[in-house]
């Protein structure tokens, strides 16, 4: 850490921060130079908690050299984690596709999209019972009857199911019928639910925010591990930016970012990340060949019927020609689509 | 509503999205172009939900005319609404200051800052004992013993209590003890607390999201008054762009905006819309100056020794000055400092 | 075209807007809806000069349903645009690797370089020799001499030469010793630049602006092409965002977007997108799966020691890794890394 | 300047990188921790040119203490510098308002407004006659004619002259005809116009760019100030964000920034910065509290006919209201707005 000090403090403040980081039994090398000090700090562990020092008479700003994240850090765990979700893996060596559609409408339309999913290749299946919605007149998600119509329609054609908790209430619904727990980007810090996923046995998908850093997503991975489960995904799903050419501006770069930063996997979601079906599957191959651990897409057996998120949702055609041009670059990369039922371990 | 056809669609594309339009109840009208067809949708009451529309084949996209918002909407409520917190009032006469620590940490702390808050002017107390922060390792505020302590220094001077709500157990405390539920940025489009706090009966500080646009703003206001709390201001608090010279953007024209779209009072906090203490004044005065309800800023008895936020906290003697400086401007803009109870008006 | 008129408007404002847009030689169809009127235009060829109308009383907004650009856009221009440098060909069939140092530093550099790039595949030689720098003190490029080095090195190595031109000097010593002459981001709207490169008989490489839409991009190239020049090659680069984990977003859905609306050819740029020399290989192979036409990379033969962009320019070890893994997705997404010699055409 | 090594740095990459910062005349300070190895260094007059450094193989990264603009900061020059524009000061006591149309149309129009702006209190006239748009269809300006134009109307009504130069040739007509050479947004990075815009003994306007951070407004104001010309007036113009209620964000945050971090005088421009009409009064106002050193503000005559910017530009009867209002705030934040005749003082 290093403490820029004002071109104008005097000696007694540079002492007087110089003391501050003793009393935090850490070790301070002020730097005098032309224009002014700076105080390097030596002797910490982990991240410093700074704020005593940054608000200090004097002090221009706080330099953090140390991650402030540490169970999710490759710092810590050097290794990359697998995930497991029944017989599914998140890792290095597979490309693990989840679709589905945006919500469960129906029992028979979730069916018919699983049975097709399934027949061409998917290992997860996705759908929203509790859908955060921007305006309160909008279709709101069928609750736990939706819950229910996932649970069996994942178990018939032997697809692990992930949906979206957005509170105490649905998180222990999601627990109850789904395999993963989803935190959606509106809830990234949504502190208390992430603390709730953190206290789950099952595994969480933690969406990236629309505005949130890859700090920012790291300390809330940080949050659910913190609280006793090592099992997270992280998604990449797109930011907000000035650009509006799409509903979201997918940045991949997080991807090998996140993978030298944190040892745990990584996935992309082109669908929220573009927001638009004719950039859907140029941006899943991308994503493979960036390196991400797998994807997760909008499939619906009629997007021009879809309750939400429609002209984001691939036909199921779409979804047939998506997974055979993902299956050619997976396969020049070093990743496998088969996934093996295994003996987990964490 | 306008629906824009793709250059290559054809006339039986058309004629399917006329059908629809038709079968909401609502009256198409093609308008064959050089290039591309456009249909305008009248006969409709409020905003359509398009999604249907969105995603037919042939749609290239849809344009909205008409806001989605409709309770909030001066639209459907011309007269500037008041809202009243104790014998405070958000109105356009009226210049409302809530100044305060950003978390209660002490009896003593509170009370000391407190007292010179109200010697000097201030309006409403804040102060948070739910806070959310980025890193699980942070100091998280006092829970309900800091709102005991919010409630009784509140009363002993005479300021009413604002404080944050993060789910739905915090509310039911913050219900209790506080005169006022502040929904933070990070929870604006946390849906499960929008429509907690739209149930309750103390009035709710709505804060725009760090990447929210002000329709999104809007429309999480609408969640609040849609379950039945007509009390809502809104607050300006910043948002995330490339900027690196200020923690967060104020977006200062959102006022003038909200305020011919919305009948909702609005306030700034020019304290996290720029980050840093020296830039506290010059935006509150431009606040002022450019027609907000109010404004919301910290204060701490000794910022050096804030456990958060302690580089964006005035001195107490800085809120001296800003009184001072706001206190001339909002005279000549026709705002009045001085609160006078009143018998409350919905 | 759509004209959305105020909710307040009345039948006079609606009448004149009609008026003018009679004036204009269009038709107007007026919509009365149940809160404010909007006007349909249709008679237009192409995009209509707006500015007239929105500046009438009572308009609040008008809706462009035609795009503005005429001469790049695939409306106007079906087929798929190939642009030749010298036996060099970008188009849909080839993937095209432009490599070289940021700034031509010396004749030792350059040729060291070059002569490694054109062993392991490079088709194209990049080098500054007139630099835009943030700082006046950075070092500014060789300037003319760079050129000849430039000239001469890619003789040399069979490689044509791209080049910055930063004002008309440097564009007419760019025209004499260059191949194809490089717009970067920060001139993207110097339209004065873009003339002069459109009366050029080189073709060109227009680099997006830093905060530029996609539409501001297909404007600038058409002001090129509008001056007659056709030879226009596209290129994502990257825009500015709030995420600090590289230096630039890069926008990857921007290559399906302008392949899909313009028939020019778009390279990307991983090296300025994420500035991270460590992700400039995993971007580069993105940037083929989602259907780039090329990329353009820094390569130096030593970055330790490189004046400028040292920490996005590759090792020569690295660009051959680079080559290895392109080459195998380029490969099943149906492109081909060689160029053969043929006969121009435009 | 703080050199980060990585975790992994080994002894002899973190000597490698001590040998270089003597090499370079100054003084490392290597401060080993428990993660990773940060290196001081002093015995720096200025910035210090880092990419040597940061491209060394173990460096993560390089932070900046120092800042990289000197002639501009305050830093090197502490007293606030006044520039003069005929009769008229940019300067801390004064507050300069600068007014008219966004492009020069015709004799009539631009002395039609000249005399209104002057008779109520305008100081200085703007209006373009090289402008750049971003479509080669676009009115792009009288030209010369346009200039003549705009001397002739200053010079009858006592009004002094900015006006954008956009490329070498303009920059020679602006000098010749105008009073101030305005920089314009697009090209705040040009920086061969920067270098012949110090070169002029005309004072200049330099716009702040659409997504430029603050440090690179003041190093593009360098490039100027370092070729001789010490005359420089930075403008807060609005950034490009995700906001889509505004055509620009203000960020007026700026003002008190630069006014802490450089000597030159900062002013806001309320017509570009919001895109519309309605928000230039409120802004205007929030621009004086906020401590700018001015304003420039669009008004045209008619602009319901204006060739460019109509729906921001003022009509003449709301220029009288907003220096209403304007010079009620000026007053208590201890600005005048009467200029008066003086000795010019660099």
């Amino acid at each position: 850490m290093l403490v820029v000090m004002d071109t104008h403090a005097g000696e007694d403040q540079v002492n007087a921060v110089c003391d501050e980081i003793r009393n935090m039994g850490l070790t301070p090398h002020p730097m005098p130079g032309a224009q002014r000090t700076a105080i390097g700090i030596t002797g910490n562990k982990g991240a410093v908690e700074a704020s005593r020092i940054e608000q200090m008479i004097g002090v221009v700003r706080v330099i953090h050299v140390t991650a402030p994240y540490k169970l999710v850090s490759r710092e810590f765990h050097e290794e990359d984690s697998a995930v497991h979700v029944g017989d599914v893996m998140f890792s290095k060596q597979n490309f693990t596709i989840i679709a589905g559609p945006c919500a469960v409408e129906s029992a028979q339309q979730i069916d018919e999209v699983a049975a097709h999913l399934k027949a061409h290749g998917a290992h997860m299946l996705r759908g929203g019972a509790f859908k955060p919605r921007t305006s309160p007149y909008s279709f709101q998600g069928l609750g736990e009857t939706g819950l229910k119509l996932m649970q069996e329609t994942g178990k018939r054609h032997g697809l692990p199911v992930v949906t979206e908790a957005v509170d105490r209430e649905s998180l222990q619904l999601v627990e109850k019928y789904g395999d993963m727990i989803q935190i959606g980007a509106r809830n990234m810090q949504n502190f208390s639910l992430l603390r709730d996923a953190g206290r789950s046995r099952k595994p969480v998908l933690l969406k990236r925010g629309m505005s949130a850093t890859l700090e920012e997503l790291l300390m809330a991975a940080e949050y659910i591990v913190n609280e006793g489960n090592p099992n997270v995904v992280l998604c990449e799903r797109g930011v907000r930016t000035f650009a509006d050419h799409t509903r979201n501006t997918l940045d991949l770069s997080a991807i090998p970012f996140v993978q030298r930063t944190s040892h745990l996997p990584i996935i992309a979601d082109p669908s929220h990340g573009t927001g638009r079906r004719e950039k859907v599957i140029p941006l899943s191959c991308a994503s493979v060949a960036v390196g991400a651990d797998g994807i997760i897409v909008e499939v619906h057996p009629h997007p021009d019927q879809a309750m939400s998120d429609g002209p984001q949702s691939l036909f199921p055609d779409q979804f047939v020609e998506l997974m055979r041009q993902i299956s050619v670059i997976a396969g020049v990369v070093n990743r496998t689509l088969i996934q093996e039922p295994q003996p987990k371990a964490v």
